[in-house]
Order: structure tokens, then sequence, then C-alpha cells
């Protein structure tokens, strides 16, 4: 087992002002390529700590990933610290100041002597280019384990670890290939789901995982297949999927990062269909994830949001004695939200909501988290109910996912 | 100086399946009485690993603060190695188990061995009650160090070092008294306002100290005092914020951490005035904030969110020649729209926002970033411009801070 350590550097990280996300995502993708983790260590900007630091993953580990200290303000701390450790000596290096003169000047500043000095670099490493940054990445070799050290801005970071680190090391380690599938389900909980597909994930072969990976709202299936053939294990991996879809299919929304706001933007575009939402007790957020894809003003028309009754049925034009009857939080009134909606800003599909975010606000027969949804179009009108927890935020977001997925179905069955 | 080590126990941290959150808090905690973290190590749940970290971190730290590798199903390896690490033995402690017994009893649930087993704890420990969960926390001191041993349950870990941790060690160390004060601006950048500020900060007494803490669209100022008596530094503290506020008063909106949409919420129920908006680029995005307020439905009406300009002059009935002449982003349409909201839902005050979003939709004189805002009531009806580079979410978060920032002075001044 090849075994990594991850050192991230930064007086920020020690007095909590920021939180290091760095090292959890370097985590996953080193974890992928089958390298494990064996410890991550946030020091300070000091020199003797940075050796000792150094020393000790050595000991340990194969790989030594090291992020932060080389901003422009910061000495240069740890490119010195890093020539002390190898013994080297900074050399000025010339494709990684075109860059950082790139950057300066479509940025119209002027290149400052301390920017100047970021294209010093080790005279013994092989030097990363950082096409986002001012900082380059460096590889270092020694007898025992591979360093390298990289800027601790997310976006630099993570663009020197998908174009140069990972596949430096695939390449050096020879390592074994493992493929991974990540599988997103909706509108059910872990252990009801995990009841559902039981008999396929132990009928999973050997060298086939499954890991359950909840968060509000939804859960993410990974499955991790390692082996020989790269080729043979995704079409195994593919085969699987196949077989789990057929178990849950009401269930399953998307795969890898599919969002179901950009999906349910895809399948509109592609119908060529428009959008409206009428939200009560999402009071916009369902708005907001639609908004927040760009382009989606080519189908999404807007909303109306009815969040006192009076608006319900002034604005909308909710029958009064609907309300009186069910209350707003309701069948009968949802569906009539969803239709009134549909056709007030004449579009061929909507969304409503009508619900019980809480604290106060709830009874015995609809407590807090009572949400009832309906979708709307030319075809049907159907609503469902939910019951979401006692957490006000949760509520929201929990409810815009259902509404989301539940369109979605409705997109791709709509002729 | 009093030097803190945290260890956070778990392979979920080394695969990045969970973002370590917790040590940045502690960080702060303990940045905050005076305490500063020298190291933060992250390790798996491997005796031999923990026993090394522990005599690595007593090497450098006076505190070693432990977090993770306490649960139920975690086989006790921490507390195993505890006891191996200080020559001790688990002995059942039996007001821990009463807590267990009694979360078991208030959900229903029967008490398996295995949380049993939570209530045995290492002979030589202060056990630190643990009210939120099944785990206790552990107090240890050896001839060096203070040692604690905390669940890695961010909940849980919270409460032991709010109600126990902190405590204890301002006790134990006697720490010169620290105060804070975090000072919340909005509209102004961080080279802007240390300009604006610069005089005022150069005279601060050598005792404190002030820190930027930008973040997307606002900046925190963060003073800093430490001295003898906490009263005179918190009188100290309080005196330079009023000086500080003579300064910049239109930009300072809250301190600690106060909420815009809170403080609305507060100035609109004080006043007895109701609100809505009309949100085009920011697509429901305020409407959410608003509502996210638990209470929200005391004050807020609801909105119409015209995304498309057929909306616009349609639903909300702007004048299309307006859209015509100066444009759906224009000072005069988005005036126009605060006004109709407010009539049409016969609200006290309204916002509404008209802008680009992107990353299409920008031209050279109107570029993406571009987004007008205004503010109603019956007395009065203004609007402004703010510009906002290129990031479709920051544009539509910012947007939403300048919107609520402006009502809200809108609301102080308002009689």
């Amino acid at each position: 087992m090849i075994l990594a350590e991850i050192i991230t550097i930064g007086d920020e990280l020690l007095i909590g002002q920021v939180v290091d996300t760095n090292s959890a995502w370097m985590g996953q993708k080193l974890n992928e390529i089958g390298v494990k983790v064996k410890q991550i260590t946030s020091i300070s900007d000091d020199k003797t700590h940075i050796l000792t630091t150094l020393a000790e993953a050595k000991k340990r580990a194969d790989i030594i990933l090291i992020t932060g200290g080389l901003g422009p303000t910061k000495d240069d701390i740890t490119k010195k610290t890093l020539c002390d450790y190898f013994n080297s000596e900074l050399i000025f290096h010339e494709p990684s100041f075109k860059i950082i003169a790139e950057i300066f000047q479509s940025r119209g500043r002027v290149i400052s002597e301390t920017n100047r000095l970021q294209a010093f670099v080790p005279a013994n490493c092989t030097v990363l280019l950082n096409k986002n940054g001012t900082a380059p990445g460096m590889w270092f070799t020694d007898e025992k384990a591979i360093y390298v050290s990289m800027p601790g801005v997310p976006n630099e970071m993570k663009f020197l670890m998908e174009s140069e680190v990972i596949p430096r090391l695939k390449e050096k380690y020879s390592l074994a290939p493992i493929v991974h599938k990540t599988i997103l389900t909706q509108g059910i909980g872990e252990s009801f789901l995990s009841d559902l597909i039981e008999k396929w994930e132990l009928a999973l072969p050997p060298y086939m995982k499954l890991a359950y990976l909840p968060s509000a709202g939804m859960v993410r299936l990974r499955i991790t297949a390692s082996g020989e053939n790269e080729n043979s294990l995704r079409i195994e991996v593919e085969k699987q999927t196949e077989e789990l879809q057929k178990l849950i299919p009401d269930f399953i929304y998307g795969f890898e990062g599919d969002q179901l706001e950009s999906q349910i933007g895809e399948l509109l575009i592609k119908k060529g269909k428009t959008l409206s939402t009428a939200e009560s007790c999402t009071g916009g957020f369902i708005a907001h994830k639609i908004t927040s894809v760009a382009g989606s003003s080519k189908y999404y028309i807007g909303s109306i949001i009815p969040y006192s009754n009076d608006l319900k049925t002034g604005l909308l034009n909710v029958n009064p004695e609907l309300i009186k009857k069910h209350g707003a939080v309701s069948s009968e009134v949802v569906t009539e939200m969803a239709q009134l909606v549909r056709k007030k800003l004449n579009t061929d599909f909507s969304i409503a909501t009508s619900g019980i975010a809480g604290p106060t606000g709830g009874s015995d027969e609809k407590p807090v988290g009572t949400v009832w949804i309906a979708i709307s179009s030319e075809k049907r009108t159907f609503s469902w109910k939910v019951q979401l927890g006692s957490n006000r935020l949760r509520i929201i977001s929990e409810t815009a996912l259902h509404a989301l997925n539940g369109l979605r179905k409705e997109l791709i069955t709509h002729e």
C-alpha cells in the first residue's frame, strides 16, 4: 500500500480563521487512485517546525503533499525551508515568470519585485506550472519519498493536483486501476435504501465495495472497484449500476456531480418547455436553485411567492373556501396553486409548495415539517406530502430536493 | 505562551469523506482565551499511531485536545490507547451510564451492551459529563501536559469545550483576560475600508489589535484586547468601537453573529411594518434569506419574481416603454418594479432587483455584474447601482447583502 501524508502550512488554519477543506479534497483524490492518507498535519509558517514535520512524515510515508506558505507576502519560508531540507538553492525559473507576467498583464497591473520572487524555485525541483496563480508547484524526490509543494489557494491546488500530481503518481507507482461510480439518490433514507438493495450489495464481487454517503435529503452511493484491467472494471461497474437502477429506479436521480436544477434545465431546453413556481413554505428557495443555473432565463419565467394567505387568495386567486375547508397546507390548496401559477404565468410546467417550516404553526394533525408539493402541466396535476423533521432550514432545502426531483421524473415520462 | 495541539482521530477525515471543521472551531476558541495552537494532526483509529502522535505532541505542547474515536462501534480504541499511555485501566462510571440510559429512554430505545461500554473510562481521568451524547469527555494530567479526549460529533465537542474545557483551562493557567469584539461591515472592500480607518487603527493602544476578516460581500473587523482587568478592557473596546462607528457609520451593520435578515425582521416587527420583494436577477434568493428567519411570516407578505421581461410587463405591469428605452437593468425599471410590487402586494416596504448575473447578457455599457437595486416605501423610492464582478453565485449573494443592508438603513432612519 502506497502511503501519503498531507502537510498544510498557515497560521490561518491554526487560529481557526479558515477551515482546511483542501486536505479532505486531496484525501478523496488520493483514495480514488488507491493511495492511503496516513496523516494530515497543519502547522504554522515556522522553519524549524516545517523541517521536523517533513522528517517525521518521511519516516511513515511514500508521498508527502505540502500546501500553503507560498504567497507573495509569506517571505518564501516554505521554499527556503525546502532548499535547506534538500540542501539546494533558489534559482530563477523563466517559464514560471512568464505565467506571472501574463497574469499581471491581463489584470492591467505592474509586476512587483515581490511577485518576481515567486518565480524563484529550489534548483533540485521539477516545476509544475500553475496556470491559475502566481506560485508554481514543485515536485521533489529523494531516496525515500516524493514531495510536492503547492499553493494553498483551493483552485490553484486543485488544478495542480488534477493536471500534474495525480497523473504523475499513477505513472510512478503503476497503481492498480481503481474505478469509482457515484450514484445519487433522493427521497429515501439510508436504512430503507440499504434494505432495498441488500441482496444486490451482498452479491457484489469481492473486488467491488459499496459506500453510503448520506447528506441532507439525499444519499450518495459510491461503488469502488479495483483490479487489473481498467476497461473491464468500468464495464463491470456499469453492469452493476444497471442492476441497481432496476431495483430503485424512482430514487436514483443522477450520477457523479449531477445537480437536479441543472438536469431539469437540460430537460426543459431539450423539450422546449417553460417553468414557473409558486412557493409558500420554501419562500423562494426553489426559484433560487433554478436561477443559480446559468442560462435558466431560457426556460424559467418566474414565480409568485404567496407567503401570506391573503396573497394566495389575492394575487394567485386561490379559492378562499379551499383554504378555509382544508387549510393552506393541503393537497387541495397546493394543487390549485400549481395550476393557477402555470396558467397565470403562461408556462408549460409549474411547481407549488405549501408547508409548515416551523418552529411554530404545527398541530397534532399537521406537525412542523408537514409539506405538500404539487407539479402541474397541461397533461396532469398531482401532489404529494412529505414529512421532514423539525429543522426550518432543512425543511426548506429538502422540500426543494423533493420538488425538483418530482419535476425531473415528470419531465422524463412526459411526452 | 501556553501552547496547544489538536489531534483528530478518524478514517473519515483521511479519506476526505468529512471535512474537519472541529479543529478550526477549537482553534478559534483557544485563540480567544490566549492559547496558541501549535499543530493540528489528523490520524486514523490506530493504536500505535495514536501513541506516537501523543508522545510527539507532548514534546511541544502544554495542552493536547483529542477528538473522535469514541463512538460505540469504534471498539474503544482511543480509550484503550489512553489507558496504555497513562498506564491505567478502564472502570465503570455510574454518572455517565445514567446519562446514556436517559438518552436511550427519551428515544424509547433499549440500551445495548455496546452502549453500556461507553460508560467505561480510564481510572486516572476526570470525567467531563456529556449532556449531548453517549460518549463522556475525559480530562487527564501528567507531569508535563493536560490531555482532553472528546467525541468528534461537533455539537458534543462544542458542548464539552464551552461548558468544561475552556473554563478549566482559564482557571488552571490563570490566563490573562482577552476581550474580542467583531464589527460587521458591508458595502466596502478591504482596501478602501483600511484607508478610511487607518488613522484610528494606528492610534489603537498597544494592547489592542485589529484583524480584517473578509468574506464574500462583507468584511468583519475583529478587535482583540488583552490585559489585566477584563472589565476595563471591555469598556476600552466599546469606546474604540464607538470611535470606529463615527468614521464608517454607513458600512457597519452589526456586531458578532448579527444577520441582516434577522435585523430587518426585528425592525419591521418593532415598527409594525410589512415587506414585499420583486426580484429579477436574484431569482428568489432575497426572499429565501428573509424567509429563512423563523417568524418572518409576521412581516413578509411575499414576492413576484419576474424573471422574464414578459412577466415584468405582464404580471407586475412595468411600462413596456421604460424597458424599451432604458433596458430592464436600469434605475427606471427597478424603481418602477419596487413601487409596483409594494402597491400590488399592499406592503409598507419593498425591495426590487434587476441585473446581469451572467455569464452571458453583458455589454460594454452594462457588463456582467451590473445590478440595480431599489427600495420603496410610501415616503420615498430610491435606487442605486452596484458592480459585482463576474461570478454568477457571488453576484446573486452580494446583491442580496446590498439590498438587505439598504433596507436596514432605510428602516432605521424611517420615521
